[in-house]
């Protein structure tokens, strides 16, 4: 079986820009990236000496104010590698329970780019973001605080990286807990006047075009942390469950399900300097005029995985039960912004299991995720159900805590037959399942519970699928759901999509 | 900076075979994977029928003997979604502290596949494996016990998957402290007289022929099984230190540090079926004669990214500290077997970091993965100590437990020069450090512990490296370590590839 990894999906973002942002490649590919934007260097003081000697020591982590890195060993060259220490971000200042309150009084370090930066007649308000959340850290600062010139010279604007040290204070504002007194202030990196990001709002369009500042937006921030919560919790529950993850080859000799266009990958076509301007004439063929991969890397035609399922199941006969994570790739052969040419999959295999293990493994995993983003990335996801997407978090909670529903698809046709409603599409024995089925069947037939309808007729499902005794269906199974129906609706991918193999 | 995540390197496996296991693809693809043997299709009883009846409900979980599953919702057609539950497996009997006398008396399954048979006069001796650990289950059978005539009648032989219930008893034998007295068996699936690991060692050259049946054995379940624990140990590692994990796209327009050859991904090229007999002519060329981009799924050309690191930098200056964690691609042209085409990469990147930060990262990283599979995989480890690698659990024990040292190039010149020791290649400030001096630092000079040398040459580094404040030298650094000296004298992927980019 195998689900597909889309958030994008889920959080329902338009996906035309997006999936972009989740690293997904849509049909065009954009400009390479520019190289990394050069803030540091353009610093009016040497960048160098700046680290070295200026934030020597406090930089390092946010509750030091002092260096406590390797001491030099006497008499000896070489000395100790420092410890490692989680930095302290916002998140841990402001995302625990008492929002920051636990820690008034301390001294810290914040570290990060501005979002506004508004001066009043006596106090400058700087709002710092560092990225471990959607919120900022509010620093107030007055003129006694160090490097005020810096900030009254117009040197610290918007997008500039700085260090500021200072004390944790209740907040006046409303908005927040606790705040930041500024001590003192550094800027790291200047950032230009054209900074593109400034607290207006900008299209997602334009964002496309500055792809390497496009992570500072309240949007794409979200996206990527909540993306990374969804990954790191599907390694969760899969180790959790005594699954091994296996890397299935990405580059591959095989199809697997003749799951639609394949790449290929190949050295005949030289490297992205000269592909642009290449003859036809330049590849190399044999004397009957035929394409010679013996002069192309592997010797033989190669391409990129459409699955890893054959892998994994190579797998799972040998280690009980595994999932794959990795990339996957299809030239669907479609002119829509929807399609992916590139898109992490899950893909996991049960060993001495049946569709109902089956069944119980994809809701548990279902529920043990969006519990997961759920708990963890509650600013995020407000951002979402407020900006993006209403309603999100009250769909996402009823998949979280809702029972699942099982019914096949025999007992699913009877009850659409016998519903009081008139569909577009006629219901029958043997027919696909249309949205507005799948969605009568979530919505009214079961009052919003996700349903799995399982075992339908073999000629709808793939030759491959386990067929079962009554010799008609196979043992296969879709899930549905308001929130998935709604998905496929879109054209999007499924979330969850679920084979089984004998 | 970036880290190579090559555990064949670690365990020093000979690479060729081993990193065919590990799914990465050395120059010559071989064949696809055959199909799925068949081992269940071929069971003279109704695969079927024996699915649904025989083995129903205790199939599902370890310790379950009746079916606990979802029960029919009374008056409504459809019924819940059974609860996922952990499979009991081996390695939760016997890999505990008191290895499963702790479970004596109780009655569970296991499922899992035949290592061996062994039939005496009174009772017959299964050792079965289930891939969750190196060790079997030896299972213990008198004529009595339900489906002992499969046994009898040898149709249950090496290969075989089979289900089996029985009670944990005190073993007589000095190999396991349990064993289980089996009530009942069932073959799951039949095994073909021509199965080919039998219990002689067999080579890894000829495993790569049976490339569906390799991961059943001890080596090939070992490899995956530390390698799991290294990937799930690497996500809980920068997760656990607020790192946010950045899927970087693998198809990519933009060449990373140029970092040699890059492999074309085109569909200009049909799909495998076709691509061997296809005629250079069908390539789409403009009237000038060149290929014709504009009719590629991309419209122009595309390759499979080499490094996620440009990426991965725009992520870090807005989210503070990324790490990527995927495939690469490199085609490296060479022709041994020790060149990847493909291979899974970490690349962290951490913000207001300097060079210190960034050893002290690498530092802890290294350090938690091998203490990680030290204590997660010990009897992996021990079979690697003992039939693969003799030595290796002593080196990763260094490595986990000692402090590393730090010392700059210049200093390492230093201690080389006035070294009394005669080294093959000539010392002097601005050379590139060979192993045998690398050893002599490591070994010799510091007793053992691995070593970082920082700030080398800026000749003899990358071009975007952060130039230091003397203008002669940039702020890189190397890890060095007796294990890691001899991956690169042996010529494999350094473990641990840091750069450092202002």
């Amino acid at each position: 079986m195998a689900t597909a990894f889309v958030p994008s999906t889920t959080l329902r973002l338009r996906p035309y820009s997006t999936l972009r942002c989740l690293s997904f490649y849509p049909k065009n590919l954009t400009k390479p990236y520019p190289v990394f934007p050069p803030l540091i260097r353009r610093s009016p003081i040497s960048p160098r000496r700046f680290f070295s000697s200026v934030i020597s020591g406090a930089l390092h982590s946010g509750e030091r104010t002092k260096s406590e890195l390797a001491e030099k060993q006497k008499g000896q060259m070489g000395s100790k590698v420092g410890e490692f220490r989680k930095k302290l971000k916002i998140v841990d200042v402001k995302g625990g329970p008492d929002e920051g309150l636990d820690r008034v009084g301390l001294m810290i370090v914040v570290a990060g780019w501005v979002r506004t930066l508004r001066a009043q007649s006596s106090v400058t308000f700087i709002e710092v973001n560092d990225g471990s959340c959607l919120s900022n850290m509010q620093c107030v600062m007055t003129s006694d605080a160090e490097g005020y010139d810096q900030v009254k010279s117009g040197l610290i604007t918007t997008g500039a990286s700085i260090w500021i040290q200072g004390n944790v204070v209740p907040s006046q504002g409303s908005k927040q807990k606790v705040e930041l007194k500024v001590n003192k202030i550094v800027l790291v990196g200047k950032s230009d006047p054209s900074y593109p990001i400034q607290k207006k709002r900008v299209s997602r369009e334009f964002l496309r075009t500055k792809a390497h500042l496009r992570p500072r937006t309240n949007t794409f921030g979200a996206v990527a942390r909540v993306r990374n919560a969804l990954a790191y919790a599907t390694h969760k529950f899969f180790q959790e469950n005594g699954f091994i993850w296996i890397s299935s080859p990405i580059i591959t000799a095989s199809d697997c399900e003749g799951a639609g266009e394949q790449f290929c990958v190949t050295t005949l076509i030289p490297s992205s300097r000269e592909a642009v301007e290449s003859p036809v004439d330049a590849i190399p063929k044999t004397k009957d005029g035929l394409i010679d991969w013996s002069q192309d890397f592997f010797e033989k035609p190669a391409f990129l995985t459409v699955s890893g399922q054959l892998n994994a199941e190579t797998y799972a006969t040998a280690l009980s039960d595994v999932y794959t994570f990795g990339p996957t790739f299809r030239a669907e052969n479609s002119n829509t912004s929807r399609h992916l040419a590139e898109f992490w999959m899950i893909e996991p295999e049960l060993a001495f299991a049946d569709l109902k293990d089956d069944m119980a493994c994809a809701t548990a995993y279902l529920q043990y995720v969006v519990r997961y983003i759920l708990d963890n990335c509650k600013e995020d996801m407000d951002f979402f159900n407020t900006w993006i997407e209403k309603g999100i978090i009250d769909r996402l909670s009823t998949v979280a805590e809702r029972d699942f529903v099982q019914l096949s698809y025999t007992d699913a046709i009877e009850l659409l037959i016998k519903a009081k409603k008139k569909f577009e599409f006629l219901v029958k024995w043997g027919c696909d399942l249309q949205s507005e089925h799948e969605r009568y069947l979530t919505e009214e037939a079961f009052g919003g519970c996700p349903v799995i309808v399982s075992d339908y007729p073999k000629e709808i499902k793939a030759f491959y699928m386990r067929q079962n005794d009554d010799g008609r269906t196979v043992a296969a199974m879709d899930i549905l759901g308001s929130l998935l129906v709604e998905a496929k609706e879109k054209k999007d991918l499924n979330i969850w999509k679920v084979d089984w193999m004998s």
